[in-house]
């Protein structure tokens, strides 16, 4: 629907993501109800807050998904597999016709059968070694392109470049150990070609590494070839560049369309990036990734150390910026209590002259936010829909 | 969506339905928030509340609907004819090709007009006893199969079981007295054989009923077949039981896949049914009638006495089974002033560790309820995506 009203305009639109912020409470608060930050409080009582919901009601998302409904796009409609994200994660930039796994190095015992699906965690440095071996041994199978890349310890990334190869595969990884690994099988017919490409990589690799104690086989797992997903600039007629340190934030930006800026490693380079490059765009995304690092990590008193940073060093030179429309939000939540991704609704805080302001609401948390003027169960994808209102980026419906 | 993340472990979800729990407030208050029941309100303090709506916005549900919504169900896609409700409601099983029938024995006077369009309301026992004559006189009309068994008073319910038996069919019930019956009409060509079969059934009926001084006559309403429904265990990876007193709830429980546990015919009863069945299942429904028989006879004071007994002699009981996840709430309003079913949001309590509470929410009721963390407006059928995302029995979606 949007797509029809979107028109261009100078109006800049600042999307700031603090990866994984909702939470839940311990004695009370959640993190960020616990959290000391007169910035972000002063903000919203300035603000319009609300919570939305990345993916569906009960629904823990990945972060492709998460990140996808934020920039607009319905994450069931538009699935990023597990290996395209892995690829986009080690810097990658897979084409729609790439097929992209996630791979293992395992143990494989005398017997075929896998003593270990993780190959006793090698090291990373082991794991680039290796990497780098495959990659001279096999940079083709057939009429495809091998591309191998490391990931930490045993984990690396496979992109299999070349015609005719459909996703629609199961994976090589039985999921437990004691078992044979299975070929990797065909799940319709025209993904024949993939699996033998996929299964003779395995093969390849099998001899190549026989020697070795350890890795001496590979997994393949969530092989699959990125959406075809129409741009931002597209659908919403907008100038969007990407501001993120980590690989698949970047990545799954430049899958939408974004431009994505050279941001360095940290907090205070990624906002000299954002500074640099706010002129030259009209809808600016800007990921920190460390809270849901906290989140992941079971570290409540991290995660709200994190937020008392983040609005303290970051918000007042974000503000500075004075972008039309300041959004500030998290892709999901990260409970510390859940060490992991959840399924709750995920506050947001939207600043511009045309909300209607909750005045009794003073503070931002999930609490308040789940009583502002946006309510409490926003779809993610239709935050779009907000940030082009509010920066009057979208015509009238009809007469 | 939810089907392709559920995953089974040995958490279990307690789904407690009053029936027809919500209200409408006489002077202030609605039965529930006028109902002293302190260990629910002292429940509510320290869990999720919400309100959800049973169809949608302004639609009042009927039971079967209401209740394939708590099921997590979309109960317009599977929608359950009232004469396959009935069916279930007399413990018949009827398969997805059976045209099920409810019907009422009624008086027909000389000149083809009714009279009493419940034949006087006969005893339950008489009922019974011209159920089983027409069992033994008509076993079949065509090459169609007839099943006949008795309800309370004046009702039964048919089943047609054979080929080509269609659904779409008009009622014979005219509604009111005074007119003549209507024959059975099909709504579409493949219905035509339905038709023929039920207006042939109500001819015999009649000849075989006419010395009756009452129950002289049949009235069809409702024919349908059942919908294709998938189980539970199949959508959700549940295994989940059914403590019920009333046929229909557990025949509703049934057709979505529930093993039906015998709980006999008190609170009492169930609760004991419960005890002993905790162990066996995963997810466990609990059916509690009495509170929308009050509301239906619009008897406000009784309802609200009812749930205060429920609060002081069940609702500890059923904290005591110590469910991982435990939700509370009615299938559909049935508020006292309105003496029936309606279409207002009905209140939910979903207590678990991993709900955001609000600390200044410490009333179980509708107001209460329409400002709690889930909102004011779930879905029902959304219901069960948060009782498993809870019980965590939901996968990440993507990665």
């Amino acid at each position: 629907m949007v797509e029809r009203l979107a028109l261009q305009n100078d109006n800049k639109i600042l999307l700031v993501v603090l990866d994984g912020l909702g939470g839940l409470p311990v004695n009370g608060r959640t993190e960020l109800e616990t959290a000391s930050k007169p910035n972000l409080d002063r903000l919203a009582a300035k603000s319009g807050l609300g919570m939305h919901t990345p993916v569906d009601i009960g629904v823990t998302p990945g972060s492709g998904p998460a990140h996808l409904g934020l920039f607009g796009y319905d994450p069931v409609l538009y699935e990023v597999g597990r290996g395209v994200v892995e690829a986009l994660g080690v810097g990658l930039h897979p084409a729609p016709t790439d097929l992209c796994a996630r791979a293992n190095f395992a143990t494989i015992g005398p017997d075929g059968r896998l003593s270990d699906r993780r190959a006793g965690r090698i090291p990373t440095e082991k794991c680039a070694e290796l990497c780098s071996s495959i990659q001279q041994a096999i940079p083709s199978v057939e009429d495809v392109a091998v591309v191998v890349k490391p990931g930490r310890e045993h984990r690396f990334v496979v992109v299999l470049r070349g015609a005719g190869l459909e996703s629609g595969l199961t994976d090589s990884d039985p999921q437990h150990e004691g078992l044979a690994p299975s070929p990797v099988k065909p799940l319709r017919a025209e993904a024949a070609k993939s699996a033998r490409i996929a299964n003779s990589f395995v093969s390849l690799c099998q001899k190549l590494l026989a020697s070795e104690p350890a890795a001496n086989y590979v997994l393949l797992r969530g092989l699959d070839r990125p959406p075809h997903i129409p741009s931002m600039q597209e659908r919403f007629k907008l100038r969007p560049a990407c501001v993120a340190v980590y690989p698949m934030y970047k990545g799954l930006a430049r899958f939408v369309g974004m431009d994505v800026i050279e941001a360095g490693e940290t907090w205070e380079s990624e906002v000299a990036a954002l500074r640099e490059n706010m002129p030259k765009y009209d809808f600016l995304f800007v990921h920190f990734k460390d809270t849901d690092k906290a989140g992941e990590d079971g570290d409540f008193d991290r995660k709200v150390e994190l937020i008392e940073r983040f609005d303290e060093e970051v918000v007042p030179q974000l503000l500075r910026l004075k972008p039309d429309v300041f959004c500030l939000t998290g892709d999901h939540s990260t409970p510390a209590t859940l060490k992991g991704h959840s399924w709750h609704s995920v506050p947001f805080l939207l600043n511009s002259p045309y909300v209607r302001r909750h005045a009794a609401l003073e503070e931002f948390g999930e609490r308040a936010c789940s009583r502002g003027t946006f309510g409490c169960r926003l779809p993610a994808r239709q935050l779009m829909n907000l940030l082009l209102a509010h920066s009057l980026k979208l015509q009238k419906f009809g007469a």
